[in-house]
C-alpha cells in the first residue's frame, strides 16, 4: 500500500502539537509506519534555516527573502525526508506544509500570490497531501493559549491583525479545495477535537 | 546622476577580487561613491546563507534547495543593500550575481533554465546590472591558480566537467546580452586585463 501525506495547519495555539501526537498514535495502532515532522525544518539542514526564520533579532529578514526561505526549506524537506518515505510506504505526518505559507506570507504579509503560486509549482508541482486538517480557532483564543508557552519567536510576535489574515487564508485555502481539506473546530476542548478527527481519518484514510 | 550597477562574473581562479579592488579605486577617483559586496551574502543575514550554501559538510543540499537559498540570499541583499544604494546614487560593484546563478546551478548543476527564470523575474524582474565583466579563462588554468589558495568549499570541490560547464554557460550568456556583457580575457597577466576593463569603464560608463 502507498503511503499517505497528511499536514496540519492552523494558527498560534491551535493544538498541532497534541493532535499530531494522538493521530500518530492511532494510525501506528493501525499498523502503519508513521514519520512525524514539520516545517520549516524537518532535516537537519532545513532546521539551520528554521533558525533564521524564527529568530526574533532576523527583523530585517524581507517579505521575498522570508518567502524563498521557506520554500527552499521546503524543497530540502521533500527531497531528503517526505518523498524517500512515500516511496517506501511510510504515512508522513506533517506540521505544517504548503498552506501555512499562504496563510503567513500570504495572508499575514500579504506578499504576491503568483509568487507563492509560481513557487508551489517549482517545489512540488506534482505532490500535494492527501489530507490537510485544518486545527480552525478564533485568535483571541489562539493567542491567549499560545501566550502560556515560551518565549515568542519571530512569527509570534506579529500584530492581532496579521493573524486575523492568517485564519482567513487558511479558511479561503480550505474552501478552495475541500476535498483535501478538512476544518475542525479547535475551540473545544481536546477530546472533542480529537473526536472530529478521529471520523475524519476513519473515513477518509482506513476505509 | 543616478547610481550604477557593475557585476563581476567568473568562474574559479579568475581573478575578481583584485579586479574589483582595481575597478573601485579607478570609480573613486573619479569621484564616483562605490558599494563593494558579494554573492552569495552581501548582509549579515545573506552572510549566514552564504555559509549554509559554502559549507563543504552541506552535501547532502538537494539542487532546488541550493537555487532557492541563492535566490533568497539575492533578495536580501537587494532589499537591504543593494537597491538602496543604487537609490541614493552610489555605484554598487558585486562579485556575482544572478548570471553566476545560470552557469552554476544552471549550466553546473543543469537544473531547469525555466525555474531560474521564474526566480530571476519574482525577485528581481525590474533590475539587471548596467554593465557585467566576465573574467574568461579556460577551466584548466582557473582551477590551477585558485588551487594555490585556501580549503575548497562546496562548489570547489566539483569536477572539471562541472566547470567546463559552468564557463559555456556563462559564455552563452554573455552572447544573448551583449549589450551589458563585457568578456574580458582574464588568461592573461593582471595589467593586460585591467587595460582591457579599463578600456570597457571609460567607453560604456564614464564618457
Amino acid at each position: 500500500m502507498p503511503g499517505r501525506f497528511i499536514t496540519l495547519e492552523g494558527g498560534e495555539g491551535a493544538g498541532k502539537s497534541t493532535v499530531m501526537e494522538r493521530v500518530a498514535q492511532w494510525l501506528e495502532q493501525k499498523g502503519r509506519r508513521v514519520v512525524q515532522t514539520r516545517e520549516p525544518g524537518g532535516t537537519e539542514l532545513a532546521e539551520k534555516l528554521r533558525d533564521i526564520l524564527l529568530d526574533r533579532n532576523n527583523l530585517v529578514l524581507s517579505g521575498t527573502a522570508e518567502l524563498l526561505l521557506m520554500f527552499a526549506a521546503r524543497a530540502q524537506h521533500l527531497d531528503e525526508r517526505i518523498r524517500p518515505a512515500l516511496a517506501r510506504g511510510d504515512w508522513v505526518l506533517c506540521d505544517r506544509f504548503t498552506d501555512a505559507t499562504w496563510a503567513y506570507q500570504g495572508g499575514g504579509r500579504g506578499l504576491p500570490r503568483e509568487h507563492i503560486e509560481a513557487l508551489e509549482t517549482l517545489v512540488h508541482g506534482d505532490l500535494q497531501p492527501d489530507l490537510t486538517l485544518l486545527l480552525d480557532l478564533p485568535v483571541e483564543l489562539g493567542l491567549q493559549r499560545a501566550s502560556n508557552r515560551s518565549q515568542a519567536d519571530r512569527f509570534e510576535g506579529e500584530s492581532f491583525e496579521f493573524f486575523q489574515r492568517v485564519r482567513e487564508a487558511y479558511l479561503e485555502r480550505a474552501a478552495a479545495a475541500p476535498g483535501r481539506f478538512c476544518v475542525i473546530d479547535a475551540s473545544r476542548k481536546l477530546e472533542d477535537v480529537w473526536a472530529q478527527i478521529h471520523v475524519v481519518l476513519q473515513e477518509r484514510l482506513v476505509s
